[in-house]
């Protein structure tokens, strides 16, 4: 027998339902008949004190009564007996367990209590527990065929895993199969997450052969920074798309009201999850929908499209959701049009999308799918099927369904709704069709961006600890500048020189103008507020001027003037920011984009994990506005692009060597006339 | 007998089909059936050339022979008969044509003449025609009943109008009816639109009395100022949904190949629906859940939402989409968290989202429905229901559906799949439900900018031709310097003075420094690319090296240096833009944003219809970042908004009063850093 629990929970010999009812409506009772219904092929080994037999099955007293041994134990005893029920559990050596029962963590201190004591009482004996407060688990695969849920429903056989951290949208996909054809090969609730989670199950479904598309729901990330860990060093391999709900303040509070746990921004998420080729699911239905691609089509290997229609307008609704999703309408080549000018009737379209008319028939569209998918300009198809009265749907879809093809066709059919039962009851070839004008665009686009970043991405050689830091003896949580300037120069990151002078000093000063002046003092944090900065400045007599100034402006303000900061005058062409943070989650983060005092309100930042690749430096430049400007326009000489990466790689080897630094700015990064870079104003944040 | 054409359109007392077919799966035999199945009210009369009956009917030889009055004539003969049958039609006196054969304009040179001549033809007769190359129209009220489409489904009646250029989405949406619950009271495919156009029928529906929602799939805009204009004048007061296609350049590629017209951009479309109180959807799920919003609940007073579950996942992810969709989580009141207490479970939520669990029964749904929709802090409720094994949804839904209240209550359902047929059948209500956790928001979202646009806007008091201009004397694109300034300063625009003289000339002047000198010539309308421009010049010397300067730097690149322009130098804090344009479709257009020679690279600008109000003037500076900026931040002096606005005020009523201005474009619009406004490069294009 296989010993990895995950196998257990999975592939279980004997499947345990401790807690079993004999009282129909019951979740005890409705599992129970779910397991029987979907026809187990195990052992059901059913304990309740009181029955003899539930739906047929003989019940035992209590756990020690069970005479096999037991694969997987399901507990959904009330919650005063869980405990106790998971001790008798262990007792038994029984390693995968499923606590169903709620009012945990959920519900307030009490509940946490309780529930850590049980997770204390698993971690010391090596059992894995999903749950508290979840739904079940299924395997659909025919020599398993076990759905141990509470949602009498009979899931279909795919290659897809699906994990769902709330209960309810399992329960909502579930009830919804007979509408939406999503097929899986498993699928699991994993509830408070207390033991297993997301990182346990990503493992896991990656070794296990009958899986190829793994799939999340997410309110949270148990171990963010551990997770895509796995996406670092490689170890995953397959496709895996997360729906993360809780995306906005108001979805984060409801989601930490929920699940107990604050999590990351969705920014952070987002870059996250484009950087490590993870893809995004903004719904349930671009979730399945992607799954289904991966599932059934072969990967596009570039970004043309070519659509074929028997009406304009639903073609239009699919054509413009290509740019939005980084696809464009592929260039048909001369031969192609040669091809399709036989089949396309002459008041159609030839062009893409190739209009075949109301008229067009099943023939036709096989024909037309072929010529298009072998064409070279073309990665993907999309066949678009507006059901009319004197052309039947299924010898349509059917004849494009039974297309060889090393590129994906997908498509969408509207027709009547007999149509979808009869698709399913007759069907030779099941393969997915969407409803949507704009679904097939967004899967082609997922299925191509894990294409190419699973492909070719080279991660930097980032060494931990590059350089020996010891930042702990400081206790302010901004390293005092010149310790910040000096480590900074250790990362090479261009760093201006300055000076650090008393009020008294200015006069005794011999310095090559032009110069900036900045006060220095506690309360002067936000410089530019205060005018407490001077640019420019082209004299002595100046400088004396401008002091003076400042230390009458910072007065009225009531924020003391203890010294001035001396640097170099540059006169800027571009100011840009550069920095990192410590994210409580996903961990080192580095940033870049439009700098200067205005930064929160251009909004035109990037940010990627530090866990750097080449490609994503470019990536983070580009997808900037000022990326694209300092690269060159309106006849301009391009900023040193270069150097700039250099400093990004370099500052993000500084957040991956210092884990006690949580943010660190350099804003602004000034470009000169002359194209090189200053760091005119650095801060490093500790804690 | 009523005499407006639409009139006969929708509510004819005899229906004419010239071209009834007695072959199966012919369209001529399709429709009929379908009209014939669908119980129409009326007379049908049939004419075909052979047959002495189809379906039972009598058919008359030709139009002549056709004994009644012909309300509406569809006319769906082979487009080599189709002029002539049209000529009959005039000569019996029909007004009201649909002429439902294809082959016309969009199937070239040949076919756009012949659609030429039966237009010539029905405008010198002042009849009405809808199409050519369309699928139908339906009035599904009971006192008619026409379902004259090939679709032969029976839709239920509401208070909608539905009108498609394309014919398939018109049949898409046919087809989907049994599983969408779509009602209306009208639908009309109006194909090529060669007379009847989408301004037609937005004034007639908003005179139909049996219409109280109007929507529409677009993929042009026949006359987007003349469309624009009913809302401008305020005719329009019923709520309009768009669905407009051939957003995307490939989309408007793909839309002008179909329809032969290529369109406004897209940013131009969604700043006239945003400003003039329409809504545009972005896709048909989109559209038809709006559209059942307007026609089923009252319309939110605000946008505080207030939601409860069974399950936390599906509340987060509809608490997701409220902030996309400008609506906050409503702050609920004291005495509602008390009220709830009593019925909420212990470990249950009573915060926004209140969460009931899994066990939440039909009648605490209803109490905790009615006691959200109570609370004065609210605006609309979502309520959300997870099918569990223990609870049954019809009662669940009834319930709430029951609730009698003045803000609207949407509920999004995700049951088995049994639940809707039973929902159909049982329902005392028949309200609409939602299937997608993010499907109400949008509702909700554009209802509540609906009576917010329709409520409270005060239109500029704009005049026609405020001044007397005639610049039609000038034969240049581009209207020469010193006219566009005299222009402006009419206008009141804060044009910097300028003087322009020849390279020869500079030595003999007598300036008050700084200044700017910018060399003028043909080849230099781009001029910081030549470096031709010397800012911030401080003395006599300086301004003759300067020159000098730019004359060797121009030269380099052959551009010859006619002359030098000469301003005041004015150190800039922002540079903004204001600019104007004519749009083809819809006129007059008016820009604000972040000006400088970045303009297409920072991409911040907004705009809107010249045809003002005070609030869109708002909203402009509002919606950009520099706007955001300018009002005053990290503790620094607004820039004087009220003097910006005037100039955005005067420079669309330029746009207004000459129409031979194409664009006109102040930028940089200097913010001096005591906050004072300088259009400091000023020009207008004729044509």
């Amino acid at each position: 027998m296989k010993t990895n629990p995950f196998e257990k929970y999975f592939y279980p010999k004997t499947v345990c339902v401790a807690g079993a009812s004999s009282k129909p409506l019951s979740l005890g009772y409705e599992l129970t008949k779910t397991v029987i219904g979907y026809g187990y092929k195990g052992k059901l080994l059913l304990v309740n004190p009181k029955a003899e037999k539930i739906l047929g099955v003989k019940c035992f007293k209590d756990i020690q009564s069970v005479p096999d041994e037991i694969d997987l134990a399901i507990v959904m005893v009330p919650k005063v007996f869980a405990e106790d029920t998971i001790k008798q559990l262990i007792e038994k050596g029984v390693v995968s367990i499923i606590l169903i029962t709620a009012g945990f963590k959920e519900t307030g201190n009490e509940g946490e209590e309780a529930e850590q004591r049980i997770i204390d009482l698993v971690k010391k004996h090596n059992v894995r527990l999903v749950g508290p407060n979840c739904m079940g688990i299924i395997n659909t695969l025919p020599s398993i065929s076990l759905n141990a849920t509470f949602v009498a429903e009979k899931p279909e056989t795919g290659s897809m895993a699906f994990c769902s951290q709330s209960g309810a949208i399992g329960a909502a996909v579930l009830n919804s199969l007979r509408e939406t054809d999503i097929r899986f090969a498993h699928f699991i609730s994993v509830g408070n997450k207390a033991d297993v989670n997301e990182n346990d199950l990503l493992r896991y479904w990656q070794s296990d052969n009958n899986i190829n598309v793994i799939t999340y729901y997410l309110e949270s990330f148990v171990d963010g920074e551990g997770f895509i860990k796995n996406f670092i060093d490689g170890s995953i391999t397959k496709p895996v798309i997360i729906l993360k709900a809780g995306k906005t303040s108001s979805g984060m509070k409801a989601a930490s009201s929920h699940t107990g746990a604050m999590g990351s921004s969705d920014k952070v998420v987002n870059a996250i999850i484009k950087q490590f080729g993870l893809i995004r699911a903004e719904t349930l239905n671009d979730l399945f929908n992607t799954a289904k691609g991966f599932e059934n089509f072969p990967s596009p290997k570039g970004n043309r499209i070519a659509a074929v229609t028997n009406a304009g307008g639903p073609a239009i609704l699919t054509v413009d959701t290509l740019e939005k999703n980084n696809l464009k309408l592929a260039e048909l080549t001369q031969a192609t049009m040669t091809k399709l000018k036989e089949i396309v009737h002459p008041e159609g379209s030839l062009n893409n999308p190739v209009d075949l008319l109301p008229g067009g028939t099943a023939e036709q569209y096989k024909l037309v799918n072929e010529i298009l998918s072998g064409d070279p300009n073309v990665d993907a198809v999309i066949s678009v099927f507006v059901e009319p009265v004197m052309v039947k749907a299924l010898p349509v879809i059917e004849g494009i369904n039974s297309i060889r093809s090393d590129k994906p066709i997908l498509q969408v059919v509207m027709p009547l709704p007999e149509f979808w039962q009869e698709y399913r009851e007759k069907s030779m070839y099941k393969l997915p069709l969407f409803r949507n004008p704009e679904d097939p665009a967004v899967v082609i686009s997922n299925m191509f961006s894990f294409t190419q970043n699973r492909s070719g991405k080279k991660r930097l050689n980032q060494k931990a600890a590059l350089y020996k830091s010891d930042l702990s003896k400081f206790s302010d949580q901004f390293l005092p500048l010149r310790i910040t300037e000096e480590f900074a120069k250790l990362y090479k990151l261009p760093v201006i020189g300055s000076l650090i002078v008393k009020s008294g000093e200015l006069e005794s000063l011999n310095l090559d103008f032009p110069v900036v002046i900045k006060a220095v003092g506690k309360k002067l944090i936000h410089k530019s507020e205060f005018n407490a900065v001077s640019l420019n400045i082209k004299t002595q007599v100046e400088l004396l001027a401008e002091a003076e100034a400042i230390i009458k402006a910072t007065a009225k303000n009531n924020a003391e003037v203890e010294g001035f900061l001396i640097q170099p005058y540059v006169k800027p062409k571009f100011e840009l920011l550069v920095g990192g943070f410590r994210d409580s989650n996903f961990g080192p983060m580095v940033m870049f984009g439009t700098g200067g005092k205005y930064v929160e309100y251009y909004e035109d930042t990037s940010i990627r994990s530090a866990y750097l690749c080449d490609d994503d430096i470019e990536e983070m430049i580009n997808s900037t506005k000022i990326g694209r400007i300092i690269k060159g326009v309106r006849g301009e000489k391009p900023v040193d692009i270069q150097a700039l990466k250099e400093v990004i790689k370099n500052l993000s080897q500084m957040m991956l060597d210092n884990n006690n630094i949580s943010e660190c700015d350099l804003n602004p990064l000034l470009v000169s006339e002359n194209n090189k870079m200053y760091a005119v104003d650095v801060r490093i944040k500790l804690g």
